[in-house]
């Protein structure tokens, strides 16, 4: 290990993966602190004290004595013949106090919107720094589950109450896992940090204001401030502008998705085995087709290869078997191209062992009901290079583009250039607001322009050529400011000599020119990945913590002396089928088979957020061993 | 216990009962029949050649000897830029071989509609008499399990391709177990009776063809040839004509009820907890109406108490507590007024604790999107007697009505009186066509006319009195016939003494009709309880194992020397709440509490048609036990 890459790792290191105190409390634990039914009553009666008590002391005292057990209103106060009134915009309704140090609304645009400071009972974090959280996937949740209580009056919104466990959604389309055990309520992880939940949707932002606009789904529109904003919205699903496909593919990236493609699944083998069906339309109608050769896109075949041959061959008629086809549509020449080439290859051969029809360097151009169009590229002249292929079921699956929230943000910084996420400085703040964050697949980093900035560097101090010690301080000086670009330097002797062509032990101003525009091109944005978001909200988590008592004007110096975001790669999975799965370590190291599949469901059972999610996972994949798949149509 | 009691008892038991051997095979069993690979491969290969074979030689030896593995077929036999061929709908896409005892098609009212004889592949029992089995729920479920193969080519016709074991639903409205424990594949149960299940709807049946017209998913219709069809379509939801029932009210009867009020409960509460709801419409949301105080009713109330009270409570603001509330309607005087007054009283009870508001003696009168409005009866002059109600959610569970298919049925045949089921005689045979069985909620048994029959057999033998021994005889010739009379009819020397009222050691004619008026007047239908369902469906199901080999001229005769059916009350249970149910045992015994809760469990758990829902719901128990149940919104 060379100096800048040993330096680089102390530093990085402690703020992205040291995690002293387990994150998370033990199942024991968990257990014991759920409240027993007399201490919900006690923590009920305290609450009541504090916020009815203070608002109107006759109301609640009156609880407070006349209460005897939790229990529902009676009939009568609700019993009513008048219309229902309707519900006031303002003053809001849920809240019993609020944050005096903000106005009850404010006008954005002409309209007048509530300005909601409180959310729920628990008063207690009031008056501290508002930090306002957006998503509940897995950049919001990673940094809820590090984030420690005290800090900050946080508020998390997002239009699902869940976090979900995106890597084995494919496995919930056949029921390998049930969708449930995919889902982790969203209100329990808020409760160790003590954030306050609230179903809504982020709108847009208000930068000067410095809040946000969110919108419920009744339709209501209203303000939340904040001191710290963190983005994590995610992404949406990229249609590539091909006319039909929103309309008659389906995509996989929710857990309804997930659900829609499971009873969707079963649907067409019973419509398949209905004896009026003729065998053109059964072929159709069990001809799966998915557009996009990515990872999502390979194991969700590979799932289909999984039921059809463990469970759906014992329940439906052998004849159907002949009738089923599964084909992937990838525009690139090979598979899995986010990973290396022996993977792609590994991968490949086992998709062609299960006849699933794979067919590369070719662009879908149109989808209908029941078909989907495709164009093969480098067809020889005279040969047909266009190809109809009817389908049952379509899963489109190439790629995230931006969602209309966070296009908003961007349209507002001029700072913001790239079009496909929002853009932020090594230390994940947006470019333009100090007081937003990104993070996820709605975040890239900006790389450094490496050229640029060395070459400003020389200007400034008149130099033109850099010994060997010079260039390890420079480069030491650029890993730390962008850790991004420490796989690319970090063999520091080895860079040197390479481009020190005319080994007179010094650079200079062609030679490095000539480096730095390598590595220029090798920097490439991080992938849209569950491990890029997990760790990034664990850094904001560590930075947050770290910041809660530093006083705001002393807040930007503070936070400059942190080490910048660094990613580490831990491996990317793919299952492909049969048990067997593989992984791509990265520089190079790759593997694959049953060994890599116990590995896979090792390593998600190990990342699953919650004691019961893994719980449930753990009995799924027993229970469909034991008993096979339901094919219930459900 | 009397002579005709021990005597019937002695009859019927064996039929209803004595189940000698296990009518499932055990889990280990199961295992090791499931197929491995390799028998699968064994398995196809096997049928292929059976089938194949016969029509296409030259095809079936192609896969046999070219499929090293099963596969899916290859895209290019897809890919085809001519337009998808319409579908012929004669002749019948699926199958591959035919019986040809029937034609192919047949004229229906004008229409041509292909007749279906073959379903999947094997066609093992080709050319035995042909079962038709229309459901998939309890009667049916039931009779599949307990029928033995080779006995009949059989077939069973449901929209639903599984079982749902209904009693549990109400649990599955909030996540105490999950909504697919509660079904098992009718495909799955289909196996060791090797019957063939086809998903698709009984819409009519043409007594003289002998067919029952069918109809798929995709509209197509088409018919299927029975020697003996079993009517086991249960029924559907009663909405007793009151205007707006239909569209916003909820009912609980399907697996996807379950699942919508379960999703919609959670969607309330987070409308309610947001910050811009007003207090009024905070309390319409989470106003949670029941109409119909039956065992639906009460524990869908029950479950809404234990999932405040268990698990919403430590996740949502306190504030919202004291705006749930949960109402029944009910129209009778008390609640769960098929159990007997103690019940009722030991659950209204438990749930005015629970702070449910019970309003009895009222009536629905109309039901808009977000009121109910109810009049009360027996309301003193001058006083209102009309109320609204506002409400978040509102579930309909008043009873059950007749289905269109059944009521095509009754439309056909004379003999057929009764205006909410297809009336059977005690052997469950259809009144009005001898090839024709109901069983299950569509179905009721006549009852006799005891009056008019024993005075018909006086008249005869010219008698106008009854010694104690001709009464013995006369009282047990009637319960042989009439299993269903021997309750109101068991203790026969005190019904003799009583009636005897001037004590002369006979009944004259005066005094037998008397007895028989009384004991007329007490013969009510058995309740639609799954219960009765499934011991229906088991006594058919010995009937026809018994019957397999019986040529069809000497059936009818054989039959009637079987014993009727004859109904055993196990007893029924109601959950009220906090662990706690209630069951009633008949004939006044009662009881209620803890150790009811768990008898109820323990006998929900042995009734599993699977061992697979027997652990799912274990674990399930267990799960919710540990971790609470899960309040994401999905
Ligand atoms: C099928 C599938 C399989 C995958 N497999 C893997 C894998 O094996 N390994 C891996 O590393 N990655 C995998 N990924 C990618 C991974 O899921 C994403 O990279 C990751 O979810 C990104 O995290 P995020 O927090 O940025 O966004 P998300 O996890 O998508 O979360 C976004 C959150 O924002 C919420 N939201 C949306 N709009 C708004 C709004 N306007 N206001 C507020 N909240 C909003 C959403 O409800 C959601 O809670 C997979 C993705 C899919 C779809
Ligand atoms: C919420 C709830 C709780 C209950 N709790 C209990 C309890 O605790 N104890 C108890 O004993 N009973 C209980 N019951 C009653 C019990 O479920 C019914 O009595 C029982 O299901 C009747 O059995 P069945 O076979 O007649 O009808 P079902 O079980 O309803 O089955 C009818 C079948 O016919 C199918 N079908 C419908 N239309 C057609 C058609 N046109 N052609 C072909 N098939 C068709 C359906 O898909 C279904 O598979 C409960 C019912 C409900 C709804």
């Amino acid at each position: 290990m060379t100096n800048a890459a040993r330096y680089l790792r102390a530093v990085c290191r402690p703020l992205n993966h040291a995690r002293s105190k387990p994150a998370w409390p033990p199942l024991v634990a968990r257990l014991s602190t759920a409240p027993t039914k007399n201490a919900v009553l006690v923590k009920t009666a305290k609450m009541h004290k504090v916020i009815l008590g203070a608002v109107a002391f006759g109301t609640g005292a009156a609880i407070l004595l006349g209460a005897e057990s939790p229990s529902f209103i009676s009939a009568e106060s609700l019993t009513d013949s008048s219309p229902l009134i309707a519900a006031p915009i303002t003053p809001p309704g849920l809240p019993v106090a609020a944050d005096t140090s903000y106005p009850p609304t404010m006008t954005i645009y002409d309209k007048e919107l509530p300005v909601v400071t409180v959310f729920g009972d628990d008063t207690s974090d009031l008056g501290k720094p508002r930090l306002v959280i957006l998503g509940s996937g897995w950049g919001a949740t990673s940094l809820l589950k590090d984030l420690e209580p005290n800090g900050y009056y946080t508020v998390v919104i997002s239009p699902t109450n869940y976090f979900l466990f995106t890597p084995l959604l494919p496995e919930a389309t056949t029921g390998t896992v049930e969708a449930r055990s995919l889902l982790e309520s969203i209100r329990y992880i808020c409760r160790t940090p003590r954030a306050h939940f609230c179903e809504a949707e982020a709108y847009d932002v208000h930068l000067k204001e410095k809040v946000v606009e969110v919108v419920g789904e009744d339709g209501r529109h209203f303000l939340v401030p904040y001191d710290r904003l963190v983005v994590a919205v995610g992404a949406q699903n990229n249609t590539l502008g091909v006319p039909g496909v929103q309309e008659h593919t389906r995509f996989l990236k929710t857990i309804a998705d997930a659900r829609r493609l499971r009873v969707e699944l079963m649907t067409n083998f019973e419509l398949a085995a209905l004896p009026t069906t003729s065998e053109l339309e059964r072929k159709r109608l069990l001809s799966f087709v998915i557009a996009g050769g990515g990872p999502t896109g390979v194991e969700y075949a590979s799932e289909l290869y999984d039921f059809l041959h463990e469970d759906l061959i014992n329940y439906f008629p052998d004849i159907l078997e002949k009738d089923v086809s599964v084909t992937i549509i990838q525009s690139a020449d090979h598979i899995l191209n986010t990973f290396s080439m022996a993977i792609s290859a590994i991968a490949e051969e086992k998709l062609r062992k299960h006849k699933i029809n794979v067919i590369t360097n070719a662009r879908v151009t149109e989808v209908d009901s029941a078909a989907i169009t495709y164009r093969k590229k480098n067809v020889p002249k005279g040969e047909p290079n266009t190809f109809v292929l009817p389908f049952g079921i379509c899963l489109w699956s190439t790629g995230i583009g931006m969602r209309d929230f966070t296009r908003r943000l961007v349209g507002k910084l001029q700072q913001q250039e790239n079009t496909r996420a929002l853009e932020v400085d090594s230390r994940l703040k947006l470019k333009g607001d100090p007081n937003i964050y990104a993070i996820g697949d709605c975040a890239t980093i900006e790389n450094p322009r490496m050229l640029e900035i060395v070459k400003e560097r020389f200007q400034k101090a008149g130099m033109d050529r850099l010994t060997y010690q010079q260039f390890q301080s420079v480069i030491g000086s650029i890993v730390d400011q962008y850790p991004q670009t420490a796989v690319h330097l970090s063999k520091l002797r080895s860079l040197f000599d390479t481009y020190d062509i005319d080994k007179n032990n010094v650079l200079d101003l062609d030679e490095i020119t000539k480096l730095l525009d390598d590595v220029d091109k090798k920097l490439t944005s991080l992938p849209a990945t569950a491990q890029v978001a997990r760790q990034q909200g664990a850094y904001l988590a560590r930075k947050f913590n770290s910041l809660a008592f530093t006083p705001s004007d002393l807040r930007p110096v503070v936070e400059q002396t942190l080490p910048p975001f660094y990613y580490k790669h831990l491996g990317n999975f793919s299952y492909i089928g049969e048990k067997t799965a593989v992984i791509d370590l990265g520089e190079g190291r790759t593997g694959g088979g049953f060994g890599v599949f116990l590995l896979w469901r090792g390593a998600y059972l190990a990342r699953q957020v919650s004691m019961r999610t893994r719980v449930l996972l753990a009995f799924d994949w027993i229970k469909s061993k034991l008993f096979g798949r339901d094919v219930s149509r459900f």
